[in-house]
Parts: C-alpha cells; structure tokens; sequence
C-alpha cells in the first residue's frame, strides 16, 4: 500500500472503533501518522528512547549566558545519576535515556555516556566560524549512526533532548541564518527588557553580519552551529525511511531539527513537535517545517523534556488504534448519522 | 503551616531543583496545587483511580441524539471487557477504573459494576421534571459515599468520566439554567447547521422555559440534571478537605461539576480540568469555576478519557516536585540571575 492507501485505511480502522466518529482527536491523528510511519495500517508500539545530546558552546564566551559554561558537565553528570527533569519524566512516560558527549569541553565519564566528541566545545561564533567542515561532518555521521543503532534495537519512537550552557544563542542564530526573521526569533524575555537580553541579540545580529551569506544549512551549521545540535540533525536525517518517529522538543532542539528540514524537507513525515515552548522563536521554526505542537505546559528546560511528554501522547494514540474494541467485536450499536458526540 | 505558607514553602522547593526556575511551567504549577491540596510541601504520588458514572435520559425520547439509548448499556458493558476508549487511556495513564450504574435504564451485571442506581433512566425533562427530590439526594449521597470509599483505600487522584446516551443535551441545560448564557452552551456543530441540532437546541431551550425560574443546583438537576451527573456533584462535594484532587473531563462532567460549585465555590481549590473538549459550552464552565484545561487535543468521547490524560500530568507535576535532584545535591552551579533558559 502507497501512503495515501495507508492512510485511509487507518481512518477506516479507527473509524470502527468504538466511540463517535474521529472522537478522539488528535490522538487519531498521531495514529494515522504512525501507520503512514511504519507502514502498518494499524500502528505497533515498541521501545521509546530519549538521546539526551550535549555540548559546549564557544559563543558563552561572549557573555549570552548567566549560567557558567561548567553547567553544562555538571548536568550530564546529573543525568547520568538520574536526577534531572529529563530522567524523572522519561521514566514516567515510557523512555529510556542515552546520554551523549557530542563536544561538551571537558571529558566525562564514558561508561555511562555515549562518546561522539566532535570537538572541546565549538568555538565562538561571534569572531570565527564556529566548526571546521570535518567536525560538522562528524556531528552529522554521528548523528545517523546512533539514529541506525536505536533502529536495530527496537526503538519505534525516539525523542531528541538538548543540554549546551549557552545554546538558545546558539539556535537563534542557525534559525536566523536559515531564513526565518530576526525579530520573530529572538526573546525578548517576559517583557522585562533586560541588558543581558538586549546584549544577546546585538551579539547573535552582529555573528550573523559577520558570517553572512550562507550558502546552504551546511554552511550555517559550520559557521554558527553547535556540536549536539548538528548531531540532532545528523539523527534526524538518519532516520528516513526507517519506520521510526522523532519527537522533537524546545528551540534548541528545533533549530537541529529545521537544518535537517532544510536538507531534506521531507524529514517533517516523520516528526513530531512534543511542546511548544514558552521560548519565542520556537512556534516560528515548527510552523516552517509544518508541525504542530502536541502540549502547551508552558515549559523552557530542554533536555528532551517537551519531547518525551508528547511522545508519551502519540503512544497514547498507538494504544487506541491497537487495543480498542470495534463496534463489531463489541456489539455496541453505531450511530445513524455520523454524530459528534454521545 | 496555612495555604499560602505551603504554596511559598512548595515553590521555593521546586527552585532549589537541577533546572531554570520555573522552567518546567504548568507542571509546577500543578506540584503546587498539589502541595496545597495534600497540606504538604512535597506532595506525594499515590493511586490514582478513574470513575466511570453512567445513566439514561429521557430527554433521549425528544429526539436529541442519534444513538439508541441502548447504548448505554452496551457501552458498559464494553467498559467491563476492557475495551472502550478509557480502558485503553487509563491502563496507560495508571488509572484503575471503576464502572458505576447511577441509572442505567435496565439492570446491568453488578460483579463488574458498582451499583448505585437512583431509577431506570430520568424522566423526559422536555415534559416534566427529570428526577424526584428523592433521587436527586440518593444520587448525591452516593456520589459522597463512593468519593470517601476511593480516599479511604489510598487513592490520590481520582477522574470522573461518563456515560449517557443524550447527556450531552443535559449538560447543556444545566449549564444554561446555571446562569450561563445559551448562545455560548449550545454547540453548533462543526460548521454544518444540521436539523439535528437545531431540532436540539429547541428542545433546550423548551425545557428551561418549562421548568424556570431555578432557585439553586438542586433545582437545576431535579429539573434538568441526570443521575450520572447530579452522582457526580456528589462525589466532588464528597472530596472536600479529603486532600485528594479531582480530575474532571468535557462537557457532562464538567456540568456535574459547575453543579458542585454553585453549591461550594471552594471545590475548585482540589479540581483540574484534564482537557478542553471541542464541545463549544465546556471552557465556559471551565471559566466560570477558574479552571484551566490541561490538554487541547479536539477530543470530545467523554468517559473520562481527557480527565485521565490531564491526570497523568498532574501526576508528572508531582515526580517532579518529589523525584528531582536539588542544585546542592547534585553539586549543579547556580544561575547568577533569574534567567529563563539555560
């Protein structure tokens, strides 16, 4: 069956179930898009897994942060013992957590990290590129690699976190370079216009000055990119074509996920935008992809956290396609019409 | 300590956890309101149980819905066999379900279903009053019964559901006899005016005409309620000082519940709205009592299928407040100001 066949059929599937017809939302829309992902009219569940991807950014040193540029080791050292947001919800939504040390500055403990250094932290992009070709190369493979192993392990919906002192700088720059308006993506904050946010911009407008113009989401990610973020897209990338979602989360994450867009639009059939963050730019990137977030909960952590709740929801509707009864089985009379409620 | 010595207490201990301030959002907020309800500062996860209230109506006879009314019955009985909508959502979201009989308008097999039955269907309130003043106190003694029963064997969380061919047409004219205005109540339908609704909202209309004025909510549902709805009142009045929160769903549990808040305005302090429905009148009520829907995911199947979603991440609010690792412990720097990302 093409897509479109598939796609009918799990309507007409979920149809049959019983409850009024499309009665349960979107939870039957994630359905649908699991059937077209995996190409089974009625969609499997299987392993979920978060890939937490951190590392150091050169552009801290430009004062865009007022976390130290540590913060970034010491929370993977908190992941790693489970003690971070990301380890607390994912437990409870069904994922399991891989760490990965894409280039945060320092060594870490490789036996409970996954090792895909492409470098000591990016340099800082507001005076020099900030990769070298071969390192985006790296993040990129090292990206489809893990997305190709989570693959052969049975994972069938996986969610991309973010951990990277001074990334949002980071993502507002790469979205900007990408295309997307200067003012719709950088924060303003909650309305208190603080010097450090009014700092930011100035520095993230005069990196893209200096960079400017970029070629293609390559040479975005070279010149103004970070290392967990071109290892996002890399991921991203990597899963085409193998029966696999990806949750994405925040504005972080997203601005990965929208240089693989880039690459290759078609990435969208496969994603899904678990929240929408209370970061500004971060609805403008999604809306460019075509994606719509799943919950609204007011959150701007990061670390995978808005993915794995929306992941936990696009289970949910894995769950009411496979395990409700049908109208049939039941001997629940249907409607006459085809009516909105009970 | 008082309320507001807990809500401070609460919220200063969610700021001393491994992540931005407030930068987990509504599911702060929701840890919170937890740590009120339970009188503790670190609320406590704990069973967590759905209720499933169903009954007949007989406003079903003018006509109002397309579904035989037998589908109460059968609906039940599917609720027993595990295979409806709730038994899927709630398996997942950890809730144990619990089917209740308020009215169903035969007798139902009782091994499965707790019975608390306060006749066989309402009567056909387009024509008379749908209940005796009898009944009405039935239906909400058992709704109190049932909700200490739940406290009593541990349970934290509880969500209301239900089941009632026609009670949508009920539910809107409690609401409207609440005091809510008709043109905000009476669904419209998605666009197409069909004879059915308009047929509907004439009868509506009709009843509250026949049956005003109201002078309190139990007027209301002697009137115009239904046993399912009215044993649903009783069940969130039943929770007062119980220090367990109330997960409500769409439309008809939403009206249960507006009628246990014109009785006491202070059950909101323990209620959430687990999802705004598509049924048109539901965020009214929501807004009335000052509750916000959770989740926003164009559902609209009733059952407490919304009510335990929103409780899961009710349920997500408290891991986090309870499971997360605090700066001092995991050895995690500090912000050196209120900053909103990392």
């Amino acid at each position: 069956m093409n897509n479109e066949q598939i796609r009918t059929a799990a309507r007409k599937h979920l149809d049959g179930l019983t409850k009024p017809v499309g009665s349960l939302g979107k939870l039957e829309d994630f359905a649908v898009k699991m059937a077209e992902i995996q190409g089974k009219v009625v969609p499997e569940s299987g392993k979920m897994g978060a890939f937490v991807i951190a590392a150091d950014h050169g552009i801290n040193e430009a004062g865009v942060s007022m976390y130290p540029k540590e913060v970034t080791k010491q929370m993977v050292a908190n992941f790693t013992q489970n003690g971070a947001g990301i380890n607390v919800l994912a437990r409870h939504c069904g994922f399991d957590v891989f760490i990965v040390d894409a280039g945060i500055a320092s060594d870490v403990d490789l036996s409970q990290v996954i090792g895909c250094k492409a470098g000591y932290g990016t340099r800082n992009f507001h005076e020099i590129e900030a990769m070298t070709a071969d390192q985006l190369e790296i993040c990129l493979a090292n990206g489809k690699q893990l997305a190709e192993n989570a693959v052969t392990e049975g994972y069938k919906i996986l969610a991309l976190g973010d951990m990277g002192i001074s990334n949002t700088t980071t993502a507002a720059a790469m979205a900007i370079a990408g295309g997307l308006p200067a003012e719709s993506i950088i924060d303003k904050g909650t309305g208190i216009s603080s010097e450090m946010l009014d700092h930011k911009r100035r520095v993230i407008l005069e990196s893209i000055e200096r960079h400017a113009p970029f070629s293609d989401a390559k040479d975005i990610m070279r010149k103004v990119g970070g290392f967990e973020l071109a290892t996002m897209a890399g991921f991203i990338l990597g899963l085409k074509g193998k029966g696999c979602a990806c949750m994405i989360d925040g504005f972080p994450v997203t601005a990965g996920a929208y240089m693989a867009w880039l690459m290759d639009n078609e990435v969208s059939a496969y994603l899904f935008a678990g929240h929408k963050s209370k970061v500004k730019g971060h609805a403008v990137m999604l809306q460019a992809m075509g994606l719509e977030a799943i919950v609204e909960l007011d959150m701007r952590l990061g670390e995978g956290t808005g993915a794995v709740i929306g992941g936990f929801l696009v289970n949910l509707g894995i769950k009411i396609a496979s395990e409700m009864a049908s109208f049939n089985d039941a001997g629940v009379s249907q409607s006459t019409g085809k009516e909105e409620n009970y």
